[in-house]
C-alpha cells in the first residue's frame, strides 16, 4: 500500500468517509487509491470554493469531518474563501492538499507555492507528510485535529513522493479526541447571580447551544428569570421553528443591531463572542453592546455549551415545563408582488418538515428569521465568515451529509456568481437541493454602503460598479447549463406553485425569483 | 481629499489607468472616489479570480500595471490563483486590497484576516498604509515596485479609516524606476565562446527577448551559430506568425521534453530557467537537459535580455540579413471531422492579422504551435503559472489594454469552468473576444496520467474524478447565461465558417467546439 492508500484508509478508519475533490496530476495517487478503498465517497467539484464550502456543510449536518483534496497552492487558494468562513463557523475539516514531491520542490517549477503559509492563515492545524511512513499518523493527527472542540480546519499537505512511496502495512487509530470541557463553577454561579439581580440581561448563544436541545435549556432559564434569549448574527447551524425556542440571531446593521442592545444592562455569552460591527464605520463604534454593560462569559466556544446551560438551569431551579415554544404563525403564502415580506410569508409557510435552509440571501433575506419561526421544524445554516460564494456549495454539503432531508438554499444573484460551479455538482450527484434565486441585478448592500457614504451626490459611475444587472444574468440558463432544470418567477403566485412544485419533486432544481 | 481619493489620483498620476475591481463595504469609499476621478477606468469582475487574471492580461499587453481591487481576506483569497499565475509570468500590478479600519481589526469581526501573510505568498512587495497621509506615498512605491524589472505584484492594503480620513493634499510623485540591468560582459563573451565552439546548442528564450525585435536578434545569432532557439514551455508572451523568427516552444510532457533536450549540450539561457519538469514523476529526473550539458545564464529575468542578445549578436557578427522568418504555410481550412490537428490547421488560415491569442487549450492545443507559425502576425498568450482558470480572464485583460485588436480565447472546457464569470464582463465591457471553447467533457491530461500511474486496471470510480460530462456542461447556455452571444460546432466545416463570422463581427463570442 501506497502513501496515497495508507492516507485514504486511514481517513476512512477514523470515521472520515467522504472527500470533496478536485484534484490534479500531484493529486492523482490517491485518485487511484479511491478504486481500491470502496468505503469512501469521492464527489468532484468543478472549482475549489465548491469543495471546500461542501466540506463545510457537511461537517455542519453530520457533527463531524469530510475531508477536501485540493491541487497544490493555487487549489487551496481558490479554496481559501469558504475555508475562511468554515474556520469561522468552527466547523471540522480535513483539509488534503498535494505537494509537488519534496524532493521537486527546490526547481520552483510553475505551480510551486509556500503553501504551508497560505494554510496557516485559516487553519488550525498544518501539517505537512515528509514521507510514506508518516502519512497514516499525520492523516490521524489531522483527523483528531479537526475534531477538536469547537472544530477546526487541519490541513494536511501531502508531497507526491510520500503518495506514490510505499508505506507501512498498519493504520494510524485516532488519536482519542477530548470531549468539549466543562465550563467552571464560576462561570455557572456567576451567570446565576447576574441573572437572578433584576437587570435586563441578554444571553448571546452560539454554537452547539443553538441546537433544540441547547435552546430548550435556555428557553426555560430565560422564562425563570425574564433574559432575553438571541443568537449571534452569524451561525453554523440553528434548530428552529414549531416546536423549537424562539430565537433571532443579532440585525446585521451597525444601527440595528445598537438598538437591540440597548435594553440590556448585563450580556451573558454562551459560545458567543461579545457583538461587534462587522464593518467599521465612521463615527461609528466597533463594540455594539453598550458600554457600562457587564459582560459576563458563560462558556467560550472550545467549552461544553449545552452542559452550562443545564446546570445554569439546575442552579436556577429553571424548568422545561414554563418554556415558550414557537407555535404555527402561518397565514397563507402571500400574493401579489414580489417583496421580501411576501417571500417571507411564503417560505414560513411552505418550507418542508426537517428542510436544511442555506441562508446566502442577504439584502433579501433580511426579514426571513421572524416569519420563519413558525414554519415547520428545520434546521439554518448561515455565511459565518462573511466571504460570500458559500451557499450553492454550502447546500452541496449539506444535501450529501442528509440525503433523506430537501435543502433549500436561499441564494442572492451577486453571492451565487462567485461558485455558481456548484450547481453542476448538484446535478451530477442528483442532490434534493431547491435553490431560491434572488435575482435584483444588483450589490444592493454595497449600494446602501456608497448612499450612506457619498450622500445624493454619487454619480452613475460609481454606483455601475455596484449593479450586476448589466446585462442582466439569466439564472436559467445558466443553471440548465450545468444541468439542474431552471425556471423564472415573477409573480408571488408562480413563486408559490414553483416552490410548492419543487418541495414535492426529487433532485436538484433552481428558482430564479425575480425582484 | 481622503485617503481613497488620495490613492486613485495617485495611481493615475502613476500611469495606472485601469482598476479591475471586486470591491466590498471596506472599498467603498476608493469606489466613492471614482466618481471625482475621471481619468480612472473601472471594470467590474463578479468573481476575484477575473479580476486577477484581467490585470495580468493588460499589462501582458500594455508592459504596464493595472490595479485590482479586492475585499480582504477572502477576495485576496478568491485572486490568488490568477495573482499565482501572474507572478509567474513577472507580471506588474498593482493589487490593492481593502481591509479593516486599523482599530478594528483587534476586534475579529467575521471577515478578518491575515491579509499580508496571503499576500506575501504571491507578491514581491506588500505594505499596508498605516494612515490616510501615507496612502500617496505607499501607492507610489506600489507602483515603482510593481514596475521594477522584471515585474512583480505589489500589494497594497487599504484599511478602511485609511480610505475615509482626510489625507495630504499632494501626490506623491512615483520614484524612478531603475531600467532593467544590462548583463556583465563575461556573460556575453562567454556565451559568445560557447557558441563559436561548435557543439549543439539550444538559446533558451524567456519575458521580453520573445517579443519580434529579441526573436530577430535571437534568429540572427542561430542562422550565424547554428544554435537552435526555443522558448521555455509557458510564457507572458510571444510575438509570432508571419514575419517573425519561428520559435516553438519547450514541450510539456516530460519525455517530450527530454527529449527535445537531448541533442544538445550546451543551453543558453536568456530570461529562462534551465528546464525542469512541470511535476515530478516517480522515475524521473526533475532536471530535464542531459546531465552534462553545459547551462549558461546569458541574462537573468531582471535582466535587459533584448540588449545582452544585440550585444552578443555584435560580438558575434550576425547580422539579420541572413534572418530566418516565418512565411506562410496556409494550405487551407480544414474539412471534416474536429481533431486538435484540424483546429490548429484552420486556426493557422483564420487567425486574423494582429490578433492576441490567449492560450488555455491545454491537451487540445498542444499541437497548435506549429501550424499556426505560419499564420498572420500575432501575439500569443500562455498560462505561466499552471493554475488553471486563467484564459477567460486573460482575454478580458487584452482587450481592455488593446481594443482595436481582436482576442481569441483559446479555452478547454475543464479549465474554463473556473473562471466562467469573466464572460459576463466580456459582454458587459463589449470587448471583443471571440472564445474558442474546445468541449471535450474531461480533464483528459489527468486522465493521462491516472493511466500511467494505474495501468489498465483503473476502474470507473477513479475515472468518474476526471470526467466532467456527467452531466454534460452546455456552454451555449452559460455563455448566453451571462450575455455572450454562444454557438456550438460539430464540423470543421461548421468551425470555420462560425469562426471566420467571430472574426468579421465585433464584440464578444463563444464558439464551443465540440470534441
Amino acid at each position: 500500500m501506497n502513501g496515497a492508500e495508507s492516507l485514504a484508509r486511514t481517513l476512512v478508519e477514523g470515521g472520515v468517509h467522504v472527500c470533496f475533490a478536485n484534484p490534479g496530476t500531484s493529486e492523482m495517487h490517491f485518485v487511484a487509491a479511491l478504486d481500491r478503498v470502496k468505503e469512501m465517497r469521492c464527489i468532484l467539484g468543478l472549482f475549489e470554493g465548491v469543495v471546500t464550502g461542501a466540506a463545510d456543510g457537511y461537517a455542519r449536518m453530520k457533527d463531524r469531518p469530510a475531508a477536501t483534496l485540493l491541487h497544490l497552492g493555487p487549489g487551496l487558494g481558490n479554496g481559501f474563501a469558504n475555508l475562511h468562513n468554515a474556520s469561522k463557523a468552527y466547523t471540522p475539516i480535513v483539509n488534503i492538499v498535494g505537494d509537488h514531491a519534496t524532493y521537486h520542490r527546490r526547481y520552483n517549477s510553475p505551480l510551486t507555492s509556500d503553501i504551508e503559509a497560505l494554510a496557516r492563515v485559516f487553519s488550525g492545524w498544518t501539517r505537512t507528510s515528509l514521507d510514506a511512513r508518516s502519512v497514516s499518523a499525520d492523516a490521524a493527527a489531522a483527523i483528531a485535529a479537526a475534531r477538536t472542540s469547537p472544530g477546526q480546519i487541519a490541513t494536511l499537505i501531502l508531497p507526491a513522493d510520500a503518495a506514490w512511496t510505499e508505506a507501512t502495512d498498519w493504520l494510524t487509530p485516532v488519536p482519542k479526541v477530548a470531549a468539549s470541557p466543562r465550563v467552571p463553577s464560576d462561570a455557572v454561579r456567576t451567570a446565576a447571580k447576574l441573572l437572578s439581580a433584576g437587570k435586563p440581561t441578554l444571553i448571546l448563544l452560539a454554537g452547539g447551544a443553538l441546537r433544540a436541545e441547547g435552546l430548550a435549556l435556555a428557553g426555560s432559564i430565560a422564562s425563570k428569570t425574564g433574559a432575553k434569549l438571541m443568537a449571534q448574527a452569524f451561525n453554523g447551524r440553528i434548530e428552529r421553528g414549531i416546536g423549537r425556542v424562539p430565537i433571532e440571531w443579532l440585525p446585521y446593521p451597525v444601527d440595528s443591531a445598537i438598538k437591540v442592545l440597548s435594553e440590556f444592562r448585563q450580556l451573558i455569552l454562551v459560545g458567543a463572542a461579545a457583538p461587534v460591527a462587522f464593518f467599521a464605520y465612521p463615527g461609528k463604534p466597533s463594540l455594539l453592546a453598550r458600554p457600562e454593560a457587564e459582560i459576563h462569559v458563560l462558556s467560550r466556544p472550545e467549552e461544553d455549551g449545552r452542559h452550562a446551560l443545564e446546570w445554569l438551569a439546575d442552579e436556577l431551579n429553571a424548568r422545561a415545563d414554563s418554556l415558550k415554544i414557537n407555535s404555527s404563525t402561518q397565514r397563507g403564502a402571500a400574493t401579489g408582488t414580489v417583496t421580501p415580506e411576501a417571500l417571507g410569508a411564503s417560505l414560513a409557510v411552505l418550507l418542508p418538515e426537517n428542510a436544511i435552509v442555506i441562508d446566502e440571501s442577504i439584502t433579501t433575506g433580511r426579514g426571513f428569521s421572524r416569519p420563519t419561526q413558525g414554519a415547520a421544524p428545520h434546521d439554518w445554516l448561515q455565511n459565518t465568515g462573511g466571504s460570500i460564494g458559500i451557499g450553492l456549495p454550502l447546500a452541496v454539503g449539506a444535501a450529501v451529509a442528509c440525503p433523506d432531508r430537501k435543502v433549500i438554499a436561499l441564494q442572492a444573484d451577486g453571492s451565487g456568481m462567485y461558485t455558481l460551479q456548484a450547481l453542476w455538482t448538484q446535478a451530477r450527484e442528483a442532490l434534493d437541493v431547491t435553490t431560491l434565486l434572488f435575482s435584483n441585478h444588483k450589490y444592493v448592500g454595497l449600494r446602501n454602503v456608497l448612499t450612506s457614504i457619498a450622500g445624493p451626490n454619487v454619480t452613475a459611475k460609481a454606483y455601475d460598479m455596484l449593479d450586476i444587472g448589466k446585462p442582466d444574468l439569466d439564472w436559467v440558463a445558466l443553471s440548465q447549463g450545468m444541468g439542474v432544470p431552471g425556471m423564472r418567477v415573477e409573480t408571488m403566485d408562480e413563486f408559490n406553485r414553483a416552490f410548492a412544485g419543487a418541495v414535492k419533486s426529487q433532485g436538484p432544481r433552481l428558482i430564479e425569483v425575480a425582484l
